[in-house]
């Protein structure tokens, strides 16, 4: 059985939510990064790179979040989370996703993870104050750009939808206002009421 | 046929690359970064995030080099670029791609790029300076723990070597000292003697 290493409120959720959507047999274990345990020589012998999310599989541990939903939608096919057998439309998706991963959930992590490329406090400050225009920037892109609608890529659901889903969350905690962008905050209350996604919510952070 | 957008010493390289040695039919379209030339009218219609590579098909355009890669992997099975029938081992070229583009390019976009993160001219500064350890920091676990050799993903060369080399290349720039990571420095070296790289870098770099 496959094991899914998250923290709540990460991009692990993503992860989460596509192994339950797509059927996946799978456990579901908490790092606890308050404790710091991600850098602990436990979770490193998982993950050298310290990061939720981490999949164990039978063949070996995948990271990245654009890496194992891809990898999900295409050990499930039957879930149809991704368009499989349309190169172009798939490697849409994974501009959608990558697009998520290199650019929004980085312009978010200035707000707490500044020390990855700083050291000086008040520089740290000054990242911190740019998160709402940089991940705001993002959003309107998204909205403007990218989401097509109903979902992201169309009519057709896909793990591009989750992973918006995910970091759509944080928009509130980096300062930006989703009344500003109507299209993805009706996509994140569609996918809110969406019960599988609710359970793994519920699973998550139902012991903060 | 396809276009390909591209700038100098950019990330897009790894796209010009794969194009090439996927036999690809395809044309290249210098874009001009030093006249912020990604920033204007003509080039936003193209690719509204202002960035390069795009790669316009005729089915529209894609963006971000991850999903290039794949899309390029994809469309020409004979050119064996990546595990296109093994759904594992595709993740771990696709995780290490991620890896590349969401934590190594923007480790070293801190260095000229930090203006997306920060406004004050102090933090820019205080970023430049920890450029050298965060971009290290990541070629010391490609080294030690990813790089399987003497190519990324073993004995299969794949689109991961394209996108690594692309990126390696910045090492001296970025002030990390490739002695330190002589398996990486030595698949740099093996492969800018391909002579399909050399002439796509020649050809890139060539009017510089």
């Amino acid at each position: 059985m496959w094991k899914l290493y998250y923290a709540p409120i990460s991009c692990a959720l993503a992860s989460h939510i596509a192994l339950e959507q797509a059927g996946a047999s799978y456990e579901a274990v908490k790092v606890d990064l308050v404790n710091n345990d991600q850098r602990g020589p436990e979770y490193l012998r998982v993950n050298p790179k310290g990061r939720v999310p981490a999949l164990v599989t039978e063949r070996g541990v995948l990271t990245e979040t654009p890496a194992i939903l891809a990898f999900v939608a295409q050990s499930f096919p039957s879930a149809n989370l991704a368009p499989l057998g349309d190169a172009y439309a798939f490697a849409e998706v994974q501009a959608f996703n990558s697009y998520l991963c290199s650019t929004v959930h980085v312009a978010h992590a200035h707000r707490m993870r500044g020390h990855r490329w700083v050291d000086d406090a008040a520089a740290l400050v000054a990242m911190q104050e740019k998160v709402p225009k940089s991940v705001g920037d993002c959003f309107d892109l998204i909205e403007n750009e990218m989401l097509k609608g109903p979902w992201v890529m169309g009519d057709a659901y896909t793990i591009s939808d989750i992973y918006l889903f995910t970091l759509a969350r944080w928009m509130e905690g980096d300062g930006v206002d989703p009344d500003r962008f109507p299209k993805v905050k009706q996509h994140r209350e569609r996918m809110g009421g969406i019960p599988a996604i609710r359970a793994v919510i519920a699973a998550e952070e139902g012991s903060l």
